[in-house]
């Protein structure tokens, strides 16, 4: 029935691991029953000779795309949502959503519970990918691809993200432009590569203009509304405070509003602020937020027909995609007074 | 291997509806190459029958849980999901993301959707059920719970809902206290029963403190900003207009608070505004949103554990329920200047 190379690649796996055929069987279907220590032992296996789950013609499309986040809680994940939801279903599948929780505790692995079910291929957004993950994934040929990476993929790795360094340049140099020269920044998590791409474009926007960097000025927190808060009173608590903030993202900007109302700071008037993202608040905050859109619906819908193709042994068009960001100037943002 | 009384089953329908066993099982499985009609005559068939798709010990749980929405645009679905996963994940199984998109033109159906890869069951958010697709998940044995039903749910449909009444109730009585007598109503959608509720309860309090109800203070919109913004603006372009407005839902009290702004009225001091649902960006509106909080994740939370006890043929303790709401005072509330 089987084609005898898989089963004598499982057969000769199992002999190497020192364990039954039934025992990779189970490793490969994503069963719970395999003591942790052999499961990882087959693993290193399966990945080192480069097995091959056999997805034959008769099994079709699962009609599942998996949609994989650290942690689900802005608006921001609604967004990619809708995106990916819209080429599912136009490809008759449908989106699932899982969160890895980094906080919380143990649990059975989002890989495990993916390879028991079966999917047509994972989306994973904003993840740090380990090596033993990336194995699990090849071995049960999985097709994956990262949206917004948080550190460098893995070479071959599909990927798809935004201008994030010239969308932080394009800000920063907004607000040079309206003539501001104390310019703060709050950045998302330092180990974010689209969050120090941020950075680094407003870091470059004020080197170009001469204005040195000067490193006070510039936070880093996580993407929601608090540390926008935050960072936004103590860049404003400062001796020398900033006339404008750049945050990394609209939440942030969201929680800078909020600390300069607190302090009795009108923005603009008093505060310039810009934010990234243009979620669909942006343009009804008050005032109407300055920002950098990124195209967050059309990134997911991408990743989405990257991972579809690839799962239907289709090469994709590119593996690694960075779609246009755009400043869209609203009211958030004027000259400074002095 | 399979059940005598299976087979014997599905040869009735197929004997009944003058097509082969092998249609009928195409049918049941959500197999698209049968002819509407034919496929139509086969489910009023098997609900006729009232039959039970056998979902024998050997399958097993699938993992997945199915969460459809009738549109997925507000962060209001966020908390949804956020709570359904949460539960999910502690069962070891997935959300599964659907949206019907009924403005967009025909699709392949999402009932059909699910019964070509199994669930462990769905919850329909805000959806109307039609009886053809009552009949199509009865007889694929999917187990099914209704959050903020649309219309009134068929007997023996389990939902989940809150206290909408009691919370219109409540947001009014609170403005009706602070000495407010012109209150403006901007509802949801007329034929939501969630929406139908809130409003009853506004016209309640009137009614009970000796207030007329005056139709021209009362709005319709749908649960989006862009309402509360075209009504707010709406009630206070009236020759009197009201001095406080309760919003159906966060997203329209945000606009309102826009409509406002635009005409240099300031909340609370001119405006008085409640919302409803207390979403996590509400505290940190400007001003502090006063609003009736509705447990979203809770909700979503117990609906989950709803429809998994059902998939493992338990019994849940309550099949209609009402979780509380609470009135959260903030800052976007105060006594009328008049």
């Amino acid at each position: 029935m089987s084609s005898g190379k898989r089963r004598v690649t499982i057969a000769l796996i199992a002999e190497e691991a020192g364990v039954s055929v039934p025992t990779v069987s189970k490793v490969i279907n994503g069963r719970p029953e395999v003591a942790s220590e052999t499961r990882q032992r087959v693993e290193r296996l399966l990945h080192k000779h480069g097995y091959q789950r056999r997805t034959g013609q008769a099994d079709g499309p699962v009609g599942l795309v998996d949609l994989v986040f650290a942690e689900i809680e802005s608006p921001w994940a609604m967004e990619l949502i809708r995106g990916a939801e819209t080429v599912a279903r136009e490809a008759e599948a449908s989106v699932v959503i899982s969160a890895l929780h980094t906080h919380a505790g143990p649990g059975r692995d989002w890989v495990e519970r993916i390879a028991a079910r079966r999917t047509d291929g994972a989306i994973l957004v904003s993840s740090r990918l380990t090596a033993r993950q990336h194995g699990q994934l090849a071995a049960r040929s999985i097709p994956f691809v990262v949206v917004d990476p948080e550190g460098e993929p893995p070479p071959g790795v599909a990927s798809v993200g935004a201008t994030n360094w010239n969308g932080g340049l394009a800000a920063t140099r907004h607000l040079l432009e309206l003539g501001h020269h104390r310019i703060g920044m709050i950045g998302g998590p330092a180990d974010m590569l689209c969050s120090r791409a941020r950075v680094d474009g407003y870091r470059a926007a004020l080197e170009t203009a001469g204005i040195p960097v000067d490193p006070a000025l510039i936070k880093y927190g996580d993407f929601l509304v608090g540390s926008g808060h935050a960072y936004g009173d103590e860049l404003l608590a400062l001796d020398s405070p900033p006339t404008a903030i750049f945050a990394g993202c609209d939440m942030q900007a969201f929680g800078v509003f909020e600390a300069a109302r607190r302090r009795g700071l009108r923005v603009p008037e008093d505060l310039s602020v810009v934010g990234f993202d243009d979620l669909p608040l942006a343009r009804s905050a008050w005032p109407p937020l300055t920002t950098v859109r990124q195209p967050l619906q059309e990134m997911a819908a991408l990743a989405a027909r990257m991972v579809l193709a690839i799962s239907r042994s289709e090469t994709p068009d590119t593996r690694r995609v960075e779609l246009a960001t755009d400043l869209l100037v609203r009211d958030s943002t004027a000259q400074p007074r002095i």
